[in-house]
């Protein structure tokens, strides 16, 4: 099956610790488009500017990534600038420019199939939504968020919550919007509010899976080398989504290895910047790494 | 095989958002022995002064806890008095008194044997190197640490490490010890100052084991009630060495489960104040949380 995949696509500017770079590929949907793009192809709905270098919608079209579905709007890219800290532990906005995201009204193309797994990138819940009621998803449908939305539009994000299989947020998001200290009481708190499952992504360590009466713990990928952070959640969700969309049902070991092959991918991508991490390695080294997780987690 | 255990015996003033304690049992050895305890019989090496409660005594000697090597000295018994924030992430310390720990010279008493494993818990490494010299250990030794160590005694610290089997700290100890910001770094440079083995503890996010090229990596058992972090990493230091002194020939798969099994006990001191969690829970319950621990983690 296909992931469909809506998002934003951008040009950040980014300075971490160990170097930056300026208007490269960045966006939730760009991380994970390509990090569906290793388990199922993709259909990628976004806009970009007339300033996006072609470059990127080839890179993207080389990983079986369908851009009919990004649209080129007159006017500039949507553009993200931020810093880091030594630890890397969060991203400092430096400056935001929506740009064409500005009243984007994405339409669907006609290739899009309701059967297709649908992945709501990080963007405006109520651009989330309107895709939601359009694309009328039967497949597997998946929401991921940030601390900005749920600041703005909490009522928005409860609402789509209820629609969606799978609820993805960061340790700091899910606190923020239960208002719970403990992620084990912040999980139980977003299924309250009508979320299936709920993915609590923890960043370097780990990740938990909620549903009901069923939870799992995920550690990351310990790594050596992380030189960039951006875009691992989008990642995470875009590699989760990929490797659920192959399954024709999804059994509870499904969604584990799920869990594991979104951490897999991040780690990918965070250890250079951009989508570079993503680019440069193949299907072959993810399942390397796969096995060799298993082999650092089995007791 | 018995497990001897060194370090501090504590009366511990303890507030947190979820009460306060006065004056109650802690100490690294007393979370440490009662942690090991589970596994395998203790001998408890330490000093109290004559206001130290015996029901402390009578209840350490109730979980097969050898107390002969606890001395009993002229004046008042180690206090600790801290306070925790909100989100329990560190330890606020306002108040220590070393009071019978000042010149505390421990002698060994005659039912300790060289065979015994052994556990250095956090205290004075010139104390824990004192006691490795007296007791010419041929079983497992391990050595647990706090920050103030590295901070005063770094060298008599990396002079213990080449000598003990297994070496344990947690996070930001590792990076204090090394300078490293990232983990897997950390562990590696604290290898290199020879180390065997090393233990990196998480607190909420697991562990990390390093040992030349092996590595493996442990997630927290995920709580919901955690009341009281205090004693975590002692316990968990305890656990580990209680189950691996049950092993007459340690393989790769005894490490792992230590690890576990010190993460399981970890949780069960975590959801009470003071020692009351180690003193609650029962073998079953222990094992029970170690194999929901294991589906919580199976992929």
């Amino acid at each position: 099956m296909r992931v469909t995949v809506i998002g934003s696509v951008a040009l950040d500017t980014v300075e971490t610790p160990y170097g930056k770079r300026e208007d490269v590929l960045g966006g939730s949907a760009s991380y994970a488009s390509l990090s569906a793009s290793f388990f199922a192809p993709v259909n990628l709905i976004s806009v970009v500017g007339t300033d996006f270098p072609k470059k990127y919608l080839a890179a993207f079209r080389k990983r079986d990534i369908d851009v009919t579905g990004v649209e080129t709007k007159e006017g500039k890219t949507f553009r993200w600038k931020a810093r880091y800290p030594a630890d890397l532990s969060h991203a400092e906005t430096l400056a935001t420019g929506l740009n064409v995201f500005t009243d984007f009204k994405p339409s669907i193309p006609p290739n899009i199939s309701s059967k297709d797994s649908l992945l709501l990138a990080n963007i405006d819940p109520e651009l989330q939504d309107r895709i939601f009621r359009s694309v009328k998803p039967e497949g597997i449908v998946a929401c991921d968020t940030m601390n900005l939305w749920i600041e703005r539009e909490k009522k928005a994000l409860t609402r789509l919550l209820k629609k969606v299989d799978l609820f993805l947020l960061n340790d700091a998001e899910a606190r923020q919007f239960s208002g719970e200290e403990n992620l084990m009481d912040a999980a139980r708190h977003i299924a309250s509010k009508g979320a299936r499952m709920v993915v609590i992504k923890k960043g370097e360590h780990g990740s938990l899976f909620f549903s009901g009466g069923v939870c799992f713990v995920v550690p990351a990928y310990p790594l050596q080398a992380v030189k960039d952070p951006t875009g691992a959640g989008d990642t995470f969700a875009g590699g989760m989504m990929g490797y659920l969309s192959r399954r024709s049902k999804i059994t509870d070991r499904d969604l584990r290895r799920s869990l594991v092959y979104g951490s897999i991918l991040a780690s990918f991508a965070v250890e250079r910047f951009s989508v570079d991490g993503l680019l440069k390695t193949s299907p072959e080294k993810v399942n390397d790494r796969y096995r060799h997780f298993r082999s650092l987690t089995k007791f």
